[in-house]
C-alpha cells in the first residue's frame, strides 16, 4: 500500500467535526482535515527499540493506515536504516526508519507539525528518556500527540514547554471529565442494525486490522458499515466514532460505549456496526473486553486467535487459551454466537495456514480465515452468512 | 447493635497506618483513630429522601456498622423523627433522623467534625441541592466525606470553600495518581491461602453484609481473616484492605486489586482472604465484578440473590438472572466454584426463607444460608466444607 492510498478513504472526510464523539480530544485532530488531504499535517512517530514489535502496535498501525496524518519517518535506532513498510509487512511503503530527532528532521527538511509518540508499553507510563524525547521535539516547536495513560496536560513540566513553545498536546486516552460520563441505560438495544465484535484470544493479535478488513470489504459491496474504536490507535487513525475504553473508570465504560454506538446509529443510520474488542475476554490481565460486550451486546462475535502463539503477549507463564474454551465462554457471557475464526499467521507457513483454516472449519462448523493473507470476502462471507438480511441489501448479490 | 459496640472490633485498630494501602486518601481518616475509639470522631451522615433506600446504601452500612466515625444523626426529611436503626432494620439503635443539617447541629448541642454524604446515586454526581448543602457544611467548619466520582477537590468552589473555612475533603474515591496504578502480574496466584469472592446477582442485594458477617464469623473461630473491601461504603467503614474498584481506569482494575490482596497476604499472613464483590457479573450495566475476578482468581465464590427480586435496582427493564445462570457464567469465568448461596429475604415472610434454602439446597448440592436471618455458623460451614484443610486449624473443632 503506497502513502498516497492511505489518504483515499471518503470514510474520514465525510465526518464534520460535531458529529464527532467528544470522549477524546481529537476533535482538534479533524480540524486539520476538513479541507481534504493537501492540508493531512506531517508527522514523525516515536517507536524506539519498539518498532514492528508489540509495544510498539500504535506505531505499527498508524504506518499501516494513517488517513490523519502524512508519516515522514519512524523513529527507532535498532532498525534504522530500513523502510519502515518493509521492517513491518515486507512491503515498501518509502517511510524512512531514522536513528534520532536530529536526524529525521534534517532529512525531512522540515520540521514535522506533530510528533507522535508511537510505543504502548503495558505498564502506560513514559521513561526518563521518552519524557526527554517529547520535550525535545516541543522545544522544536512539534505539536505531541500521547496515547499513554500518563496524561501530558497533567504535568508541570510539559504544560510549561508546550506554553513556551505555542504548541498542542493531545492526550488521546483522556476521557470526557466525570460529570460527562455516562452509565450504562440499555438504550443499545434499541439500535436494530448487527453489532459485531472482533474479540481475540490475547493482546496485540490482529483485532483491529481484521476489524478494518472487514469494514473496507463490507463498503466495498456497498453496504454503510460504522466502525468503533476503542483503543488508543483507532483513535489516532482517526475513526470517527471511537474512545479509549481502558482509560475510562470500570463504572462508565459500559455506558460510554453504549453512548459512542447509539449516537453512531442515529447518525449514520448504519446498516451494520463493527466494534473492535480489546485484549481478551479470558484475559487475566487485559479483560476490557468483558466491558465492550456488556456496552455493545452484540449480535455476533468474530474471534481473532494466533495458532503459533504459546503464551499471552508480555506475560510468560501465561498459556494461551484454546479457540474452544474462548468461544464457550464469549458466547456465554456475550449471549451471542461466534460466527467466524480469523487466524493470525504468526510462526506459520502458507500450507499451515490452509491446513489450520481446514480443521477450524471442521472442528467449530463455522467460516475460518487469515484476514491479511486471504480475500477480504470471506470475511464478508462469514457476516453475510450470519445476517442474510444484509445480503439482500447488496445490488451485485441480487 | 448498639452504638458502642461498633467500635469494639480490634480489627480496625491494630492496624497502623502504614500497613495501609495507599489507593484511597483514608489514610487520614486512620490518623485520628490511632490512639482509640475515645478520639473517635463526630459524623453527621447526608442522605436525603434515600435514606434505607438503594441508594442510600452507603448511609444504610455506616448506621449498620461505622468504627470510624461516631454517627450523631442522619439527616433525611422523609424520615425525620425516627430512629435510624428502627427505620432500617426495625431495631433501635439511638441514632435520630432530622429534617435538615441545622436541626441535626441544634440537636447534637455541636458541630460534627465530619459530614458524610451517605448517598450513592448510580450516576455517581453531584445535584445543585447536594452541592449546596456540602458547601453549607464546609462553611459551618465540617469535614467532607465524599464517596460520589465527582472528585470535590478538582472543584474551583470546593477548593475555595474549603480552604476559607480550613477543612478537609475526603474523596474516598479517587485512585490512586495514574504512574502508581499497577497492571496486573499474576502475583496473585501466588497467594497459597484460599481466596473466596462474595459475588451476587445484582447491586445492592447484601455482598457486603454478607462478607461482614462471615468475616466476624470466621474470626470469631481464631482464623486470622483479611476482608478486603472494593465499595466505598467499606472504605469509609474503615478496612484496611480496600480500594473503590469502579472508580479506577479499566487497564488498572485487575492489577490494582491484585496489589491489594498480595500486600494483605504479605502482611497479615491470613489463614483465609474475603473479597467483596461488586454488582454481578451478567449485569448488563455494573460488571466490575469481571475485573474483580481476573484481579483475585479466587479459589471459590458465595453468591447473594434475592429470590423475590422480579428485576435489577434501578433498571425497571432488566429481569434479574436466576441462580442457575449466574452460577454457570461465575464458573466458567472464574474458573472456581460457587460452594454456598446467601439469600437476600427482601418481601419474603420466614416461612419462605425456610422452604427457599431447601429447594435450592437441593438444586444446587450446596449450602444455603440467609446472612442476616440465620445463624453465621451456616457461613462458617460453607468455606469450612470447601476448605476442609482450614477446620484443622480451629482447636475447638479439633
Amino acid at each position: 500500500m503506497s502513502v498516497n492510498t492511505l489518504y483515499s478513504d471518503p470514510y474520514f472526510s465525510v465526518f464534520p467535526n460535531e458529529r464527532i464523539h467528544p470522549n477524546t480530544q481529537r476533535g482538534l485532530l479533524n480540524a486539520y482535515h476538513c479541507c481534504g488531504s493537501e492540508t493531512t499535517p506531517s508527522a514523525v512517530i516515536f517507536c524506539e527499540a519498539n518498532f514492528t514489535k508489540t509495544d510498539g502496535k500504535t506505531a505499527n498501525g498508524l504506518i499501516r493506515y494513517s488517513p490523519k496524518f502524512r508519516i515522514l519517518s519512524v523513529i527507532d535506532s535498532e532498525k534504522a536504516g530500513l523502510d519502515s513498510g518493509y521492517a513491518l509487512d515486507g512491503e515498501y511503503n518509502g517511510i524512512p526508519i531514522y536513528a534520532t530527532l536530529t536526524e529525521s528532521i534534517e532529512m525531512a527538511r522540515e520540521i514535522p507539525e506533530y510528533f507522535i509518540f508511537g510505543i504502548a508499553p503495558s505498564s502506560g507510563v513514559l521513561s526518563t528518556l521518552d519524557r526527554q524525547v517529547i520535550l525535545e521535539a516541543i522545544d522544536l516547536g512539534m505539536n505531541i500527540v500521547n496515547g499513554l495513560h500518563e496524561y501530558l496536560n497533567d504535568d508541570p513540566e510539559f504544560i510549561a514547554a508546550s506554553r513556551k513553545a505555542g504548541v498542542v498536546i493531545l492526550d488521546i486516552r483522556k476521557p470526557r471529565a466525570k460529570r460527562n460520563l455516562q452509565i450504562f441505560s440499555g438504550i443499545v438495544n434499541h439500535v436494530d442494525c448487527p453489532k459485531v465484535v472482533i474479540m481475540g484470544t490475547d493482546c496485540a493479535i490482529g483485532k483491529r486490522t481484521t476489524a478494518t478488513k472487514l469494514v473496507s470489504a463490507l463498503r466495498q459491496y456497498g453496504l454503510n458499515v460504522v466502525l468503533v474504536a476503542t483503543g488508543q490507535t483507532g483513535v489516532i487513525q482517526g475513526a470517527p466514532y471511537s474512545l479509549v475504553m481502558d482509560s475510562i473508570p470500570a463504572q462508565f465504560c459500559p455506558g460510554e460505549l453504549e453512548a459512542v454506538i447509539y449516537r453512531a446509529y442515529e447518525v449514520e443510520k448504519p446498516d451494520i456496526i463493527i466494534i473492535e474488542g480489546q485484549g481478551a475476554l479470558s484475559h487475566p490481565a487485559f479483560s476490557t473486553s468483558s466491558m465492550i460486550i456488556r456496552g455493545s451486546a452484540p449480535n455476533a462475535v468474530i474471534l481473532q486467535h494466533a495458532p503459533c502463539r504459546k503464551y499471552r503477549v508480555d506475560f510468560d507463564e501465561m498459556a494461551m487459551p484454546s479457540v474452544a474454551s474462548e468461544i464457550e465462554l464469549i458466547e456465554l457471557f456475550a449471549h451471542a454466537k461466534v460466527i467466524g475464526i480469523s487466524i493470525n499467521h504468526e510462526g506459520m507457513e502458507e500450507k499451515e495456514i490452509d491446513e489450520c483454516i481446514y480443521h477450524y472449519s471442521k472442528e467449530f462448523a463455522i467460516p475460518v480465515t487469515d484476514a491479511l493473507k486471504r480475500s477480504s470476502k470471506f470475511l464478508v462471507h462469514m457476516v453475510l452468512r450470519a445476517f442474510p438480511k444484509l445480503a439482500k441489501q447488496i445490488p451485485i448479490l441480487q
